[in-house]
């Protein structure tokens, strides 16, 4: 894209409400802009990597069977009377009258809707176990919305839900979704502790918190130094879950050889038996024909709290770093001035065929201002045609991570492994 | 996909409140379920389907420079009340308010929301025209939704905006727009007619509407036969708009040699000036450096309504039969018994890795069921293994629009056309 097309003015300064790095990021890059209190308009930036989070989360849960699906933002309340949680949800849950003055609310959560919407659809062991998940924005109206996306009132989640004939086979399916999230936060660029955590309103027994290290996290930490030493990958379930960790009231502050921190809580998983099916009276026929209740799980992930928890793992003074998977654009290029323009602008015709989000910054500013800029956006390569192209004929190739400066001809520059990148 | 992973299963009746076809097939075929009144769940195979029309949408958005974005769906009441639409939406306007009593809305268009930000971001002659869109859920509080998707309450719409210097360029704009709804349309298999249309709610001088041809369809509609015995996107827009149309009330009884029909209204695009930006303080600097309103328009496809729409379009008593490229799969394996589930298992794996959407019904059921599934989802191939296979190593290959059988062998198969494909 080019930038005269572009929805997009960089801030000098960070606006004063943003208290976090990367909400002042986020807000000084027009990725997103503040509509209201929690609620927030993602500019063309902001979106872009939005959909490449989205994506790569969505790539994992197609990986393990799950089934993708849409359920609406807007709930009647009868299913929430049913199982419970409509007195429960308190404040948090925005609720709504329509024109003829059935109750409604914003979805915050979904295990309501899902579980009554699977017994339609299955009725037999056969049908089990069954993954579904959607990426659907939920609202949970905060007291205090701050820290931008992180903490806002409209928020983008994943959400999966799973079906079991017994409880056994739940908890190899809650394993299954367990290390399917490590995968999904590596490919992200991440490095996640599991946590023993609490269920809370969820409910259930068997319960993890998928947490980011961070200065700015907003929960205290504990865990085994090892859980961040190794790829987790290559570990059982059993193995990893059996390296200590803990989250808030849950330390044990007397546990020697841990390291403390803190942490962003990126994905949440449950296990929560028939807690849902039960009262929501969701059966299926086994295979004597007897009415049996699924076992449920559920499998959460902050798709657009992600956008601001990777930018605080990777940013420095001069902007974002993101990694090449998720940065809006791959590759800018720059022209130092009117010279090069038209071919700076072949350039970007020529690569834009080769990879499919390059930008090309065909504005009438200074070099200078154009760089700080990239850098800001956090584009991992810039490709500038300037000095070096007039008295040589070659581009500059600039690093955003490194700092690395590459001076390349057309015959190497076809050649330049831009995917070779670390933020 | 594999039909025992799937979230499906077939109806043979069709549920009583479905009035119209499009209805009945989706609720029959497993694409959507009803949550609450016009509120609905898109299960895996909709959901699939409205995916694959959001992105032939969004490519022909993106192919314009128009910038892709996301606006909330909650919004503050403030902008409306500036713009003085608060009060003139009425009933149809969802009305929420938060824990701390603040009037929020569900949106059911953006134009104030687009009209504040833009003058956020551009502020000089130089950062126009400018063109934004986003693909988001709206509400609108129908007294009466029916024929399900067709006119439900929270729905999906594509909404773009576009910002100009002058009256004659953002009609040079509208032009654009109106030939890329022709060009998108025609991608989506359908025949759209554009209608000059009243501009209501929205406002402005110029505005058409583009309806598709259906029984079915809410408002009459009476036009010039040229218009739909050609390819409009050969002509100019001013040939095009020069053809005889209108619709409802604006029809001209006297009016000889037009075709009277029903039609459904798929999109719908307005140039209305300052309307908005007026009200809403939106300037830019020109090249005098003196304050002008930029000119705007906006611009509507209604992407929900459109699964129901391309259903009423390409159907017959069996099922729906989706166009190629929208359809939720493109070739479905049925193995007719237990004996071919291997090979029909490997075939399965062998086409993934070629097409993106195959799916394979190994469920534990008869030949008959499973063609019959098939034919309802609108699946544009089945493959069958069975009786031919065991006595002549050849797979059956069915054309679900022509009902055409061919018996090809494995190196046949291979060469197979199945893009070629007409609904």
């Amino acid at each position: 894209m080019r930038f005269s097309n572009l929805l997009f003015n960089s801030l000098k300064e960070s606006p004063k409400e943003a208290k976090i790095v990367s909400h002042q990021l986020m807000l000084r890059s027009s990725m997103i802009q503040q509509h209201t209190s929690g609620i927030y308009t993602w500019l063309p930036l902001g979106f872009k990597v939005l959909k490449n989070i989205e994506e790569i989360v969505r790539s994992n849960q197609d990986q393990i069977g799950c089934n993708e699906m849409l359920m609406s933002t807007i709930q009647s309340s009868d299913l929430w009377t049913k199982s419970g949680r409509y007195a429960d949800y308190g404040k948090e849950m925005l609720r709504i009258k329509d024109r003829h003055d059935n109750e409604l609310l914003y979805g915050p959560t979904n295990e309501e809707v899902i579980t009554d919407l699977f017994s339609n659809y299955v009725n037999s062991y056969k049908g089990l176990p069954k993954y579904v998940y959607h990426i659907q924005w939920k609202f949970r109206d905060e007291i205090r919305p701050r820290f931008g996306v992180m903490r806002g009132r409209e928020f983008l989640m994943k959400d999966a839900y799973s079906f079991d004939l017994d409880h056994d086979k739940a908890v190899k399916t809650y394993q299954t979704f367990f290390m399917c999230y490590l995968k999904t936060f590596k490919e992200l660029g991440l490095q996640p502790i599991p946590v023993k955590a609490a269920t809370g309103a969820i409910g259930g027994d068997l319960s993890h918190e998928f947490q980011i290290l961070a200065k700015t996290g907003e929960s205290e930490l504990a865990y085994d130094p090892e859980l961040v030493s190794q790829d987790l990958l290559e570990k059982s379930f059993d193995e990893i879950t059996s390296m200590y960790s803990a989250s808030d009231e849950m330390i044990d502050k007397s546990k020697s050889n841990v390291v403390i921190g803190r942490g962003i809580e990126v994905g949440h998983i449950f296990n929560f038996g028939t807690k849902y099916s039960e009262p929501l009276e969701c059966y299926v026929l086994n295979n004597e024909g007897k009415k049996v209740t699924p076992y449920m799980g559920s499998y959460g992930i902050g798709v657009s709290r992600l956008t601001a928890a990777i930018i605080e793992a990777f940013h420095d003074d001069k902007g974002i770093k993101w990694p090449f998977n998720i940065s809006p654009f791959k590759i800018n290029i720059i022209s130092s001035n009117d010279k090069f323009i038209d071919i700076a602008g072949e350039l970007y015709d020529t690569l834009s065929k080769k990879y499919i989000n390059i930008s090309f910054d065909d504005r009438d500013l200074s070099l200078g201002r154009k760089i700080k800029d990239s850098e800001l956006i956090g584009i991992p390569w810039s490709l500038i045609i300037g000095k070096n192209f007039d008295e040589k004929n070659e581009f500059e190739v600039i690093n955003r991570s490194s700092g690395e400066k590459f001076f390349v001809n057309k015959q190497e520059l076809e050649n330049f492994q831009f995917e070779q990148y670390t933020p």
